[in-house]
């Protein structure tokens, strides 16, 4: 059975986050999740340019936006997922990488700024890639390349108009 | 004998890149890099952002600005740096990283906007990671956590002031 796996962006803040929050969801997207929930009021500049690139690299990918942070959450629980919430101070991903594996279905909750205190309490897991202060964006890639053992370089998109034929030099885009 | 590791940013725009550049150290930083080279003129807040990290959090590591990028990368490459360009359209990751596990001393080249031919002549390796439009800083995570076999999230910090104590919940930033 394929792995469901969502991704939670949480404290999304309009035109200041857009180009990050954006590279959040095409790594959701191309590491093998198959739904993005952000925090907040629709913000359409990032909905757009992710709904035009799964339109043309293919899905099923979802973007969604959620005001309620705290009910969205539990009802992703509510539904069997583990809720997973990147965070520097969590333990290593090293140390909980073959347990994250053994789940079916996971959310992978990643900040912005400063996160609530309470996000840590809902989560099942806090879980630290590096300790180290970085990019949210590397922490999610590396984290569903942990929850998806690698494999998530091997995904196939459904309905792409486009795909690449890798080259040791030069592009090569083909129509599908 | 540890890995010598560059991370080359190429065509970072002043004030447009910042954030996304300023990502780009702190995963250079954080996976186990020892310096990021950036392509341009000085970006004052994007150095003194990440020294700030790096003084805090311990090195040794260095943000360098190179205006001439060929300079620079042929500089690098006579170094007996292998030169491994990131690209949407190069050979996948998973069929070239134990290649690249081999290698002492690799410069990883990320991208921005439009990468001009020459740099993928340069490059000893064009490489894709997931053949997906997506994030330079997820290609960075992942190429760099390959070229370190997962060693990196190991990494020891020299001069550091701070580390976190790993938790299941809650902080623990201990003073060094």
């Amino acid at each position: 059975m394929e792995k469901e796996v969502i991704v939670f962006r949480y404290g999304h803040r309009a035109y200041r986050d857009e180009r990050v929050t954006s590279h959040c969801c095409l790594v959701a997207r191309a590491f093998g999740a198959q739904k993005i929930i952000i925090e907040g009021p629709v913000d359409k500049t990032v909905k757009e340019s992710v709904d035009t690139i799964t339109d043309k690299w293919g899905g099923p990918f979802e973007v969604v936006f959620e005001p309620d942070w705290r009910r969205s959450l539990k009802a992703i629980k509510a539904q069997g997922y583990r809720i997973v919430h990147l965070s520097m101070y969590g333990l290593r991903i090293q140390d909980v990488s073959h347990q994250l594996q053994g789940f079916e279905k996971v959310c992978v909750v990643i900040g912005s700024q400063k996160v609530e205190k309470e996000v840590y309490a809902v989560a099942d897991h806090n879980v630290s890639v590096t300790t180290q202060p970085h990019s949210e964006i590397a922490a999610l890639t590396l984290a569903l390349d942990r929850v998806f053992d690698g494999k998530e370089l091997e995904k196939t998109f459904s309905g792409a108009k486009v795909s690449i034929e890798p080259q040791q030099q030069g592009k090569k885009l083909e129509k599908v």
